[in-house]
C-alpha cells in the first residue's frame, strides 16, 4: 500500500469510526517472538494514525518484550540473514516501541504474569505506562467501541 | 492488581456493560500448552467475576486440554523449574478448569476437531458442557454483546 | 454436528444477524502451518454458509500460505500419519482455499510482509483477491458489523 493510498483511506475511515464506533485498538500481545511484535506495532501504529486510540496488553510470553533483554532476543525467532533483510527496512523492535509510544499508543504490563513469573515493574522498560490486571483489560475491551485483537 | 482494586472495578465495569453492551466473553482455546490455558482461564473466570458470560471454546490443539492426559501433559511447554513456581502460586490447569466450571463457565468441545484426530465424546473430561460446530460458533460469537477472542 | 443441525441453525443465525449486528467474519490468518490453516478455513466457508461476508487476511508466517510451495509445505506441521487421516476426511490447504474463493471468501494479502520478506505478487496463488495494508485491514475490522478473528 502506498502512502497516498494510506492517506486517502485515513480520511475515509475516520469520518466512518465517527460515525459508526469502532474508535479504539485493544491489542493482546501474548507472544514473544519479534514475528508477533512487529505485526502488532504495525496495527497499533496504524490505528494512531487512522485517528483511533490504541492499547497494547503484553501478557505472558509477551511480557519479554518488556524487558531490555527480552526485547532483544525477541529477534533470534528469526535466522540470521532474515534478521539482516528486517533491519534495512524497518526499525528494530525497541525503535519501533518507542516509536509507538511517541505516536500515543498505551503500553500496559499483565501483573498476573509477573505474579507467575517473579517479574518487578524495576525490572520493565521505560516505555510501559502501568502495569494492569485481567479485570482492568476486560474493562478496556468490553467498550463497545473496541476492536480487540489477541496476537 | 489487588482484590480492592478488582472489586471497585468490578461495580464500574457491571454498571457499564449493561448500559453499553459488551455482556459475554467468547474464547476460543486453540493452543494446547498451560501457557495458554492460563490465560485463558485467568480471563474466562475474570469475566464471570465480572459478572459477564463467559464460554471457553476449544478447539484444534486445545482440544488436548480436554482430554484428563493432554490437560496434565500441557505443563510441559514450561520447564521443570517454571513448573514448581506455577504450581506454588497458582492451581493445576485441572483444577482452574474445574474451578471456572464452578464459577458458570461454558466449556464447548469442537465436533470437527474430533472428526478430524478421531476423538470420542468419551475421552473427554467431565467438564465439557457440549461438543459443538463451527456454525453454532459462530452464532455465539456473533452476537453483538459478544467480546470474542482467540488465544 | 450433522448437516440437519447446521442446517437448522443457520436460518436462526442469519434472522438474528439481519437484525442485531455482525455480518462479516475478518479473519487475520498470522501463522503458515495447516494447523492453523484448516480452523480458518472451516470459519469463513461456515460464515459464508451462514450468509455471512468472509474475509480472510492472511499476514507475516500466514503469507506462506499464499505461495504454491508454502501451502504444500504447511502439512509438515503434522507427522505423516496424522496427514494421512486428515487427507482421508478433508480436502488439501490447497482444494479448501479453492473451495472458499468459489464459496465468496475474499482473499486478501498483505503488503507490509511482502515487502519485509521481499515477496513479488507474481509469486502468490491465483486465489488472492488483493494486496492490501494494515490501514485497509482496519478499515474493514473496524465496521460495526465485523466480527474479527486472529488465527
Amino acid at each position: 500500500m502506498t502512502a497516498g493510498m494510506a492517506a486517502g483511506r485515513t480520511t475515509e475511515t475516520i469520518e466512518r469510526a465517527k460515525q459508526e464506533g469502532k474508535k479504539s485498538l485493544i491489542l493482546v500481545v501474548s507472544k514473544g517472538g519479534a514475528d508477533m511484535a512487529y505485526p502488532s506495532l504495525i496495527l497499533a501504529t496504524t490505528a494512531r494514525a487512522l485517528g483511533m486510540e490504541a492499547h497494547m496488553y503484553f501478557t505472558f510470553w509477551g511480557m519479554q518484550l518488556l524487558t531490555p533483554e527480552g526485547r532483544k532476543k525477541s529477534m533470534d525467532v528469526f535466522p540470521p540473514e532474515m534478521q539482516k533483510a528486517i533491519a534495512a527496512k524497518f526499525p528494530s523492535v525497541e525503535q519501533f516501541m518507542q516509536q509507538a509510544k511517541q505516536a500515543g499508543v498505551h503500553i500496559h504490563a499483565c501483573s498476573p504474569t509477573m505474579d507467575m513469573f517473579g517479574m518487578t515493574k524495576q525490572s520493565l522498560v521505560n516505555e510501559v505506562d502501568d502495569v494492569i490486571g485481567a479485570s482492568t483489560y476486560l474493562e478496556l475491551a468490553a467498550r463497545p467501541d473496541a476492536l480487540t485483537l489477541v496476537i
